[in-house]
């Protein structure tokens, strides 16, 4: 939705999917995903000493022909089209390549694993809030780690520690034995031996893993649907050793079929996932962390982000969470001037009664980013916009944002006009002070949205003091804000009222050498 | 998000509540609601035979006021203000309109109860197919009545049958006594015996009485919440004499405070709704109708297409289903092109295929809609955009079309992608066999969808034959349909096989004088 956007197409033929993704997007100012094709091909099945076989090397290419002829047809003005593991490995992986090109036109990028893990560093990066830490993205083929400091990777390597890869080697058929399972641990002690500095000597409660790949957001969809987890993405969600160890369970013992019935699993992976399983577990316990983080970004994210940003000196925000919201706000074109407005009261308001709030730096950002987002829902319908907003933030999520914030800022935007503000539904995810801090950064919101309900900056400014009954706010204007006055008094008063427990007086004066005394005072 | 709309603003100046609408609008092409302010000024109340009260006059003067400025900072193109029965009956009316206009320079349209009826009835045409039939709309000072024929009102009336005007007159206090119930029916007797065209000497079943106004959308509302009603609105729905009764019975049994917590109640209506629901029970009774039809639109919105439709001779829409999906479509952002060859080609395939289903015309409208609006939900995200589709039609309704209906243009685009189609939580709704209609259609606009995945008509035309075994599919192209070839036979034909019970073969061939024969052909 996003007037004269290009349309940005990333082609990843990994070695057990091939996906196509199309985004529309203003490099630098706005992105959305505007289509996707995603195909099994098992590019691996059958790789061997020859190299790709002919089988996999027809699947491929009619896939591949299909994706081209997707773009052509759907209008994309750049194609970025990229294979990994499976070509790189293969003996007549140039051939492939040549091939490609030949009958489709299709320059595919071979990227080597260094490349493969830069660039899943760059989705990551631009997705979370990362500064050091490490990343571990499982494939088809190859399972990549890395350590990242200073936003920036550090070391990587590249593993043949694929989901299917491992299956292929090890699994011959199901259900899966003891002994294959001892066998499937083995390699990946052996492989993962190579890689030195996985190996920490002790836990840390800040290290942070972040993982990639469908394996792992497919194990922490099985975790998230045990748990009723009430957001409708995975973005930032985190997926505990404990909670993999109860999924590491359920595919060891469960036969093939009764695995494609597990709530939260895909079915199409549900024959090659427990090994991608196995190497989560393996790397967690290497690093000792408890818990990782999931992304949903990766490679094909990395890819476009490079061009998105390619005007920086590196392709990664520099602030995640300030972007994320500004991209929402303008994929869902939102009323800049207003809603900078608001934000604007917002944090007058905020700032002023810290004394008697005192909340700080953290609920501020949270205030921030609703006061942008609070009208998202007019898209959708006027009636009732403010559960639409929450709806659409809920479902999207806000890269940088923990589950929890999301939460925070999804319930600000829902109480922005009217109700007492309410953390049903959500309570997994709020912490046991969240009901306060809703109540006061609604209140102090909704006032806000009413103050600018001419939608046209009348209020320049408000004042607040207090004593222990009462809480005077002034509104600075030029021009007698009738609108705001009425509409903050019976919309947003109460709330006030409620929220700071002082009875609530709005008054408004002029700017200074505009009028001489208040206008009016109303007591609520 | 209608580029370059008009904001036309339409000010109800009533007995009870004062509104003002802001719509979006393109005349003649799309509209949607994008602001509204509701207050209750109660301008009746103390209007005695020196006219309306001089604080009324107040509240009435500060909030037109109000809706004047803020017309003007949020840049309103048009303003429509109006008054009904309290300014029109007021011996100091006409002075009241000259201060309205001497201090806020709005001119204010005081319309008589025929003009009333006839604006409400405007927005009742362009919101329901009615051709022939009555309309109620309780307002709070007066209730207009009148008949439709051929879409033309033919007679009408303007009693003093408010909820307001009643409750003042007869319900000095609360509660209310068996005695004031008796007076107040006593008095809907008399004033609708001076309306003789409204007694109707026997029930015909087809007999539509249309209700409006937000005492009966109230009524409604109250059902809906006791029968767990599936949509998010209640465009269309079908208030029952029998639950009407259990209303009345609440509502006389009931003192206010608990009234205040009937769910679906507004709690600022509570005090004079129960006049207005005798009233509507006085005249279905009369009419022997046991429903009464909700509208969602009224005087406002009549105002509103008198302009929107003013190239047209009456402004009324020829066909309001079609114009409704259409306009939701505008309003969306739909893909015209591609909506509307998927429409065409779901046509083509439902024609065809009609030996086989046996559906009929009504099918085939339900079938267009959906076609034309499946890809709505893409506004909110492309992923689970069959999901927000549904979403979007059960939030706004379509005027025009039944609850059933709705729900089954809402299911056919939720399932247009992926999953098999099933009517969970909207069985309230549907008739026993929507179960197979819902499939074979889902089916049908499912295969229209992958035959144009590449979003550029790729495919001209498709063709059907069958046995008892086989359904043959042949697409005719002019250049090899590899997309959609592969992407109908992976997501559609699984689904055409269980909805038509037979094998489905896909093939392609050359448009005559282009290809000479079919250069694929894929057994499923």
């Amino acid at each position: 939705m996003l007037a004269n956007a290009q349309r940005i197409a990333v082609i990843d033929l990994g070695s057990n999917t091939a996906r196509l993704i199309v985004m529309g997007a203003i490099p630098g100012y706005a992105y959305r995903l505007e289509d996707e094709i995603r195909e099994v091909v098992r590019l691996r099945q059958g790789l061997n000493d020859r190299g790709l076989s002919e089988a996999s090397v027809a699947r491929a290419l009619s896939t591949l022909r299909l994706f081209k002829r997707f773009c052509d047809s759907s209008r994309v003005d750049l194609i970025i089209p990229t294979a990994t593991s499976a070509v790189r490995e293969a003996r007549n992986g140039v051939q492939f390549v040549e091939q490609v090109e030949r009958e489709l036109g299709l320059q595919l990028r071979v990227l080597d694993g260094e490349r493969e893990a830069y660039y899943a560093a760059l989705g990551v990066l631009n997705e979370l809030p990362l500064t050091d830490g490490y990343m571990l993205d499982i494939g088809g083929g190859s399972a990549q780690v890395a350590q990242i400091k200073q936003r920036q990777v550090q070391k990587s390597s590249s593993l043949l520690l694929g989901a299917l890869a491992l299956t292929e080697r090890f699994v011959p058929r199901d259900p899966v034995t003891p002994e294959m399972v001892a066998a499937i641990a083995e390699e990946i002690r052996r492989q993962l031996d190579t890689v030195p500095w996985l190996a920490k000597k002790q836990a840390k409660p800040e290290r942070v893993l972040v993982g990639l790949g469908g394996t792992i957001r497919n194990l922490a969809q099985m975790a998230a649907v045990r748990q009723e987890y009430p957001l409708n993405t995975l973005l930032g969600f985190t997926l505990s050793r404990d909670a993999l160890q109860v999924n590491l369970r359920l595919l060891q013992e469960l036969p093939l079929a009764e695995r494609q019935q597990i709530p939260g699993l895909n079915s199409d992976r549900a024959d090659i996932i427990l090994p991608g399983a196995m190497v989560l577990e393996a790397v967690m316990a290497r690093l000792q962390v408890e818990q990782v983080t999931v992304s949903m970004n990766g490679l094909r994210e990395g890819l476009f982000f490079e061009h998105f940003w390619d005007h920086l000196q590196q392709p990664v925000v520099a602030n995640v969470r300030r972007f994320s919201v500004l991209n929402m706000a303008r994929v869902y074109q939102y009323q800049k001037s207003h809603a900078t407005h608001v934000r604007y009261l917002a944090d007058r308001l905020f700032e002023q009664l810290a004394p008697l709030h005192g909340w700080g730096r953290w609920e501020k950002e949270l205030l921030d980013a609703a006061a942008i987002l609070h009208d998202l829902g007019t898209i959708i319908s006027y009636y009732d916009h403010h559960l639409h907003s929450q709806t659409l933030i809920i479902n999207s999520g806000l890269p940088g944002f923990t589950p929890r914030e999301t939460a925070l800022i999804a319930l600000l935007t829902r109480y922005h006009r009217k109700n007492r503000p309410n953390t049903a539904g959500f309570d997994l995810l709020l912490a046991e002070d969240d009901d306060k801090r809703l109540l006061q950064l609604a209140a102090i919101l909704r006032l806000a949205e009413f103050l600018e309900r001419g939608r046209n900056a009348n209020v320049d400014d408000v004042t607040a003091d207090w004593d222990e009954e009462t809480l005077r706010l002034t509104l600075i204007v030029d021009e007698y804000p009738a609108v705001e006055l009425w509409e903050a008094e019976r919309n947003a008063s109460a709330l006030m009222a409620l929220a700071f427990k002082r009875k609530v007086v709005l008054e408004s004066t002029a700017a200074p050498d505009v009028w001489a005394v208040p206008v009016r005072k109303v007591d609520i």
